[in-house]
């Protein structure tokens, strides 16, 4: 059993407990194929040949380009080259752990990913409970070092709570939320207070991964990969504003709420910003929190990184609680297989416990990791 | 004359050569139905009396509550509170610096912002050329201690370039463009570039002050006013990755940009976050630049800031030279009259060389102060 591995280093330094808070299964391409009800499978998520390539179809959206058939079929799922195996395969992906000095790690999808976009709403919630039946027999069940996070689409309330409950039960110790609501329903209303209080019951984190709930590809002009990818960053500081100033954390004080795959480096600002709004322009301030925006995000925020380094540089700013370090395994900007040596540049001048907490000891707190 | 004055503190010391990259001034509310032309003067923006209450109308925008006719009129154009009279009047405004610590300032509207939002090209353009007759007279003219920037509208890309060229001639020493262009026409196209090209050419920095060309308010809901204030200090993020990604740094490497009254906390953040993308998602990076996206903004890209710390505690990452201080008079948020104090809580770890250059030497070079 994976269970049986014990991470490289000894128990003595508590910076040798690495936790990544962000990491990626690889979905089987038939997984919703293979487990939608059979009323529904024809509009599974599948890949198809088009035109001599191969193409990923997700109703909804455009067409992915997959590459061709004379291609490796190893899942080449989002475009970002191909995965290692450990995407889909726990037994390895314990191993590439293992090499790589990490412990535990919160899974998040590839392909489901964009499942938020789907449409129709019997479509979008079979393909959710199918992503995380596999998720919990595939992962959860296969090892204590994997924490995966359900996927819940907002659009149904009453639905997205009686699923955190479903998954609950199968073991799975998260939930993941679209980044992006519905427009006419943003995250400062209170109709979603049903989802938060579910959460805060279950001691689940809530997390947000950039790129969900809106197509992350929305400039397609010069410059668009560059663009992008700094676009849905911003999504991960709106959001982080949104729950802290509309007083959701404040209403839900045992909820953590976690901005995944968006760096660290801009939260002393938006901390900032945050507070000087609240106080410089208090007339217009509504609700008005027992404490500063700031506060709440200290106590209950979190966000991942990986390679970049102002985010650490800024502990002093934002507190040490909500810096996640995470590899974004087995993607190609994350740190596997060097975390290591990312590990040692970002925190040379970082006191012990200061790093033992941000390379994994609050994802342990957040997400029950345990050695 | 203005011209006269002289800084409080002494030559000696570079760090007491302080300019403020943005401070605005305050608009007399008859600008526009004095100066534009006769057939205009019915659809100028203007205060009027509506229901009891003062409203000011923009064409296009919605009305904007003022106060009551009851209220001192000294122009509360923004409902941000009372102004200083020194923001219309040039020799009260000297007064009000020599006794904040500073000395030269670049000039920004205050219902001007708005502007760039009507609707009619013609309408649009007499406001913005009345504006910046006005800010030459009132202020350029005064003293060289005032750096106007012209208000320069983008729809039309011929009649831009012949208002930069214009304003040239009025002694301004910088134009501002709106921070959200027309939707349909990003930064990143090279339609733009004959503006560019204007501006490099009479050393003008070009500058995006946060709020203008879409509506600031776009969140009324719970925790509104806070949210908005985070949300336009993205569009900044979002505008320097449009115009170090898309290659017009690269093509204007004379060209200085300049993100106004968005904080500087986050700029580490956006450097490492497009090089990140440039380097690991090369196959889809459209035009490959000679430089990592991140030299591009070092060399030509700015940021104002007034209280927040966390930009300069990021110098190590960003670099000096985008680092520019404000005081954002007369504005509640903004520095004065405590800019003494603020510099000395924000530098206290810092450099003397580095202070200096960032209090106001780097401005001195782009806006060309001199004492």
């Amino acid at each position: 059993m994976s269970n049986d591995h014990r991470p490289p280093e000894g128990r003595h330094d508590e910076r040798a407990f690495v936790n990544s808070a962000d990491s990626h299964v690889v979905e089987p391409l038939d997984l919703w194929q293979e487990r939608l009800p059979a009323r529904l499978r024809d509009r599974a998520p599948r890949r198809i040949e088009q035109d001599g390539r191969w193409v990923f179809l997700v109703e909804g959206m455009a067409p992915k380009k997959m590459g061709s058939p004379s291609d490796d079929e190893s899942g080449d799922a989002d475009g970002a080259g191909h995965f290692r195996a450990g995407g889909f395969d726990p037994d390895l992906r314990v191993g590439d752990l293992d090499e790589d000095g990490v412990w535990g790690e919160v899974l998040y999808p590839t392909i489901a990913l964009f499942g938020f976009l789907i449409p129709d709403p019997e479509l979008r919630w079979a393909c959710a409970r199918a992503y995380n039946d596999w998720l919990a027999e595939t992962f959860a069940s296969a090892s204590k070092r994997f924490a995966g996070a359900a996927m819940i689409p907002v659009h149904e309330v009453a639905t997205a709570v009686d699923e955190i409950e479903r998954v609950a039960g199968l073991g799975l110790r998260s939930v993941m939320l679209p980044m992006h609501p519905p427009p006419d329903r943003p995250y400062n209303l209170d109709v979603y207070d049903p989802i938060w209080a579910a959460a805060q019951d279950h001691g689940f984190p809530v997390s947000f991964h950039v790129g969900t709930g809106a197509s992350p590809w929305t400039e397609r002009g010069p410059g668009g990969a560059v663009i992008n990818y700094v676009e849905v960053g911003l999504g991960a500081q709106r959001n982080l504003a949104y729950l802290a100033a509309s007083g959701v954390l404040e209403r839900f004080p045992e909820l953590h709420v976690v901005m995944v795959e968006c760096g660290a480096g801009w939260l002393a600002w938006v901390l900032e910003r945050m507070d000087e709004a609240f106080e410089e322009h208090a007339s217009w301030v509504k609700p008005k929190l027992a404490a500063k925006p700031s506060d709440y995000v200290r106590r209950q925020g979190h966000v991942t990184f990986g390679n970049d380094a102002s985010g650490v540089h800024n502990r002093h700013f934002t507190g040490v609680e909500p810096l996640l370090w995470a590899s974004d395994y087995p993607h190609p900007e994350g740190t596997w297989p060097h975390t290591r040596e990312t590990i040692a540049r970002i925190f040379a001048d970082v006191a012990p416990s200061e790093q033992a907490a941000i390379v994994g000891g609050t994802a342990a707190s957040l997400y029950g990791f345990e050695r």
